[in-house]
């Protein structure tokens, strides 16, 4: 996928850099009843602008001041945080806009969630702020924590000791923030902004994550998603922040939900709606995670190691049992540990033990806790193999403060410094995930220890989602952009095709494109068939030619294996008689020769409700039948996206020559399906599915054997 | 698996109890200068017996009288922890044995695992010991911690605050036990004895397990292996703490390494090691997990719970964004969420907030905060409901402690009390895997409140494994001993089989054993082989038989489709003709009538070198051949183990009857699937594989299409 010609920033850019950055903060409906707003005036103690308090009953609320109203406050305001009843939110804005007063964090709950009377005074509150150019939170949301510039308009107790960092954290489920905040505490995962959506009923995520690539404070984004609203507006941002070199990390929940079926070809049902957004994320370089732990620790990883060069990965541990299990974990994520150069095996005979074996993963033994220089004499061997891309070192930053410090804030400050100044990268990962305690923060703080993945099992998963990502985010900055399709000319689409068109037509659809098509004579009589048949050369297929007739097989309008004129008139009369039973409109026949051997693929384009074109490519038969083993990709897509698809399924070693068959040409195949893809592309909005199964490949030879259009009405 | 007639306990039960259970220890090379022997004799400043030190050159040692040798010591002792140098561990063992002391512990490295030199004092060692009835653990490991009885012989740092409890741990990896002590206590996870096993000179994991299986203070057993050296005695302990509902939960590594292909059949390049390793824990009931976070926290949650009764899950949460990560990982783990019963609804609605959404996983949504009853009240509802068997709760024990922490404490107090005293089991999970805080571990002790599985993700997959132990639980102790089979009479038997056995032959002891075989007849010429074909109906089948010939297609020996008596004629010449060029010795012609239509299984027993006779059972075709679709399962099994490996497969469906083909009768085929390898194991120990490829399976029919037995010489 290309990221020439990012989308422009969303229209609200300015009014979203203005929400999160106010210079002075009102707070209406502060009471002392509520949690919320004791939450609220407490997280906001050490702002350093004015924070006002209003509430129309009382003079005092929190121990300070309050003013009966926005036009009452002695100094101006640039953000309003509401907690008042629902019904007097809309008030508020009414007088803060009569103010000029821009951003509303709206904590009040009460409107879209709990039913059709709440929505109608949610739109009323969208209304409003488009009209008047008002920048508005929520409603049903906590708001947002800025740590980077200490403003933190937020209902929920923030963890004390919350880390600044270049992680930026959009969440769908405010009930997950606490969550999310003790793990990133935990972790030593530094945070720059965190939002509470809630119902986003104006600002929304994808307004959010075009703010935080824009962010200098930012690097990695990490997001939890119930739903992507606007694929499109999404999909623009996520190139944007791929181009960036900004990582977004996702926790997409909805895995288990059954996916809807949404067209009638077949590819439809192989279609579901999570596939796609697998497949949309791969794309976009959207890391997607499975858990919490994942989303922080990936996060984490990124944010400080940015782009990795290369799946080459030494691995320097202080034990057996652990490069054990990272050797199982580093197959699972599809890293290579390859042996080390000979050089670097003497290099290290030198320093380890003579009972230490050489090999990758290397295990120094148990001698580090004898000499304290060993791992790290090891690293610098290690890091200088020419035959790696990057070093894994696992180590655990200290728990438990011993009576002197000092020798281990050394050693950890020798290693940080070797580290740091390393020319490959080298990332640190954990045994296990425990949390870093303060005095394990207080020595990477004093030492400059770089970030530690927390525990080998997601610390693994983070490096080979790192190393993924790292892969699209280089052949993006050096792809040029995809076709995103040609507008085709062919006869019958200068007109408003519809329904479906039945094989000849759309075969002639894909003949025009230049794709290679079995050739085939449309004839009328059974007659004629055999003379068609005569011309191409045996054996043939016959098969029923009708307009809106999508499964030929179902009425016995197909028709293998025809060796003779008289087998083919046979069965042209067959089909047709067929074609009759079965009240098919002005039928006729198509007369093809028969191919053998090879192998048959699916290859769909089918318009996804969210995402539009999706392009699903499998083998033929069980393969997709029973195993649904297909690849998805969004069009448009190149044929090297394609190639990489074909690597995908289960089944491509038959298309590499297994079981005896010949050896595909992967790059021809890859080549003819990414045409297709861009043809389907051409074809304009009213196209509902383009299928062509099978796509028969023997060798270097692709050929469309059937295919079916249909059109949206 | 059956449990009956577990093995008994293994022979040195009595030594191994007292090596982990010792009224005074020597510490024997105590010295000042080695951070072993401090971190020793501080780990036992609260051991209750005496502790002597044993140093020939000190008069003082840790500040405290040493002694010259163990004759020398004042009073008696039962357990000498050793960290002399290498080649003086035997002579401590010498003296110590003529002392009437039975138990050491040998810290000491430079054994066997430095090489051969090391490797001969290693055997001296354990021939003396075995010579003289004495109990060694190690040499080269840190020891054991006895936390139950408070015996702490262990050469590394005891996190302070290590928990007492219930799970026992063994570990094959020294290294790790740190790690792993401090997930225990970060995820308040007790232990009751933890043994690092070093070289298992004498002691072995499974003499610990057994100890362990037998121990009142042990519930569930956490293991990290490296290799199982001895399957049948790790079975015959596995079967033993399935049989006492002792679950045990291993972290095996070594998955990415290459399995060896040791048998000539096709099976056997099928069997890779590890995947036998897994066929063999599944139906052992070891638990199989991945990482050192799922280890600890699955055997926590089982020794909070023990077997539990279902997979119908009712989920209580106070998030949404938490119940759509539940329901995700539900699915992953093959739980059953059902909806609510309408009794339960209602109950529900009547109590939770108008907006709340009553479905399962319930999220009974932030009113939380402001009803603190709210979330126990909805869990006594839930868990009334009689669709489920078991209830989720999500719920974190509290972090920070508040300046009042009493109302924190009696609000877990009243859930502690529901879940404690509910009828059906409750297990809660936390959003995510922090440590639980010092605050966390005082309110749970206080309120009684049960272990919080740490976090969705790692918590979802230990109620996953939970469940699925508990299946094979109920299953081991309802089933009837599978047949071990019977030992076969067959002509050919009574000698001593060897070599290649030719399909006829191989089918003929099926046939002798009731198995359903394909008729045949074996004729020496073409024109015997028509009429042949004459009798048994055309189409048929000619092949190639002779001894020794395992491929016959490879020579050009199968011909099919035969359609009449010249058709054989001339097929039968070219056979005959193509082994003679081939140089085949003795050889005639077996002819079968042609099958059609159906499934073809392949259904072979293979001896793994580790683990004895193996079956795997697959599609044939690409299933097993691209996409390597068998399940496995160590012989014997019945035939409802059979039909859950059938389950298993991810072609199952074809067997179904997807893509039109005929539903096949799964009992039917489980049946002779099950009387296979009953054969297979009653051939004796010179069986190398018997193979069955194909076997054709339409509907209930079922009949074996060609078979091949390879004896080991």
């Amino acid at each position: 996928m290309s990221v020439a010609d990012p989308a422009a920033p969303t229209a609200g850019a300015a009014g979203v850099r203005a929400l999160f950055n106010p210079t002075s903060i009102a707070l209406v409906g502060a009471t002392d009843k509520s949690g919320w707003s004791l939450n609220t005036h407490l997280n906001l103690k050490d702002f350093p602008g004015e924070v006002y308090l209003v509430n129309p009953r009382s003079e005092t609320v929190h121990g300070r001041p309050a003013y009966p109203s926005l036009s009452a406050l002695p100094g101006p305001v640039d953000l309003v945080y509401v907690m008042t009843p629902t019904r007097a939110v809309i008030e508020v804005m009414r007088e803060g806009a009569g103010l000029g007063i821009r951003s509303y964090v709206v904590l009040t709950a009460g409107f879209g969630e709990t039913g059709a009377e709440g929505r109608a005074l949610e739109d009323e509150i969208a209304a409003y702020a488009a009209e008047h150019g008002l920048t508005v939170l929520g409603p049903n949301g906590n708001g947002y924590i800025n740590a980077a510039a200490g403003v933190t308009p937020y209902g929920l107790p923030i963890p004390a000791g919350l880390p600044r960092g270049s992680v930026g954290v959009v969440l769908q489920s405010g009930a997950l923030a606490s969550a999310v905040m003790n793990l990133a505490m935990a972790r030593s995962v530094g945070v720059s902004l965190l939002t509470s959506m809630g119902n986003e009923t104006q600002v929304t995520v994808t307004d959010v994550l075009g703010h935080l690539v824009d962010d200098p404070e930012t690097k990695v984004i990490a997001l939890f998603l119930e739903s992507i609203r606007r694929p499109d507006e999404f999909s623009a941002i996520a190139r944007r922040a791929l181009a960036a070199g900004k990582p977004i990390v996702a926790l997409k929940i909805g895995r288990s939900s059954l996916a809807k079926s949404t067209a009638q070809a077949h590819t439809g049902a192989l279609v579901g709606d999570d596939r796609v957004i697998d497949a949309a994320f791969a794309q976009l370089g959207v890391v997607r995670v499975r858990s919490l732990e994942d989303l922080i620790v990936t996060a984490g990883l990124l944010a400080q190691t940015g782009p990795l060069p290369g799946r080459r990965i030494g691995v320097v541990t202080p034990s057996g049992g652990a490069s054990e299990i990272i050797a199982d974990r580093a197959e699972d994520e599809g890293l290579d540990l390859p042996p080390w150069a000979p050089a670097t095996v003497s290099g290290l005979s030198e320093i380890l033990p003579d009972f230490a074996t050489v090999q990758n993963p290397l295990d120094v033994t148990g001698y580090v806790v004898v000499d304290r220089t060993l791992l790290g004499r090891a690293l610098d061997v290690a890091t200088a193999d020419p035959g790696i891309d990057m070093v894994m070192l696992l180590s655990e930053l200290p728990r438990i403060e011993p009576p002197d410090p000092e020798p281990v804030v050394k050693m950890f400050t020798a290693n940080a410094e070797r580290i740091n100044g390393s020319p490959k990268p080298i990332v640190v990962i954990s045994n296990a995930m425990t949390d870093v305690s303060a005095f394990g923060r207080e020595v990477a703080r004093r030492s400059g220890f770089p970030y530690v993945a927390g525990g080998i099992e997601h610390g693994m998963t983070a490096l080979g989602a790192a190393l993924r990502w790292s892969e699209t985010y280089r052949r993006a900055r050096a792809a040029v952009p995809a076709q995103r399709g040609t507008p085709v000319r062919v006869p019958g689409l200068e007109g408003s095709p519809r329904g479906v068109w039945a094989e000849h037509r759309a075969a002639g659809l894909l003949s025009a494109a230049g794709l290679p098509v079995v050739p085939s004579a449309l004839v009328e009589t059974s007659e004629e068939a055999a003379a068609a048949a005569d011309r191409l050369g045996y054996p043939v297929v016959v098969k029923a030619a009708a307009e809106g007739l999508a499964h030929k097989s179902d009425i016995g309008g197909v028709r293998l294996g025809l060796g003779s004129a008289a087998e083919v008139r046979d069965a042209g009369a067959d089909v047709l008689a067929a074609m009759g039973k079965a009240e098919v409109d002005g039928g006729g026949l198509l007369v093809q020769p028969q191919r053998s051997g090879g192998v048959e693929l699916l290859v769909g384009v089918v318009r996804d409700a969210s995402w539009g074109l999706t392009l699903a490519v499998g083998l033929g038969g069980v393969w997709v039948e029973v195993l649904k083993d297909t690849a998805l990709r969004l069009l448009p897509v190149d044929a090297a996206e394609v190639r990489r698809a074909l690597d995908e399924l289960r089944g491509v070693d038959l298309l590499r020559g297994a079981r005896g068959s010949r050896a595909a040409d992967l790059d021809a195949v890859a080549d003819v399906v990414a045409r297709i893809g861009a043809l389907a592309a051409g074809l304009g909005d009213r196209l509902e599915s383009l299928e062509i199964n099978p796509l028969l490949v023997r060798g270097s030879e692709v050929e469309a054997l059937d295919t079916l259009i249909i059109w949206r009405d």
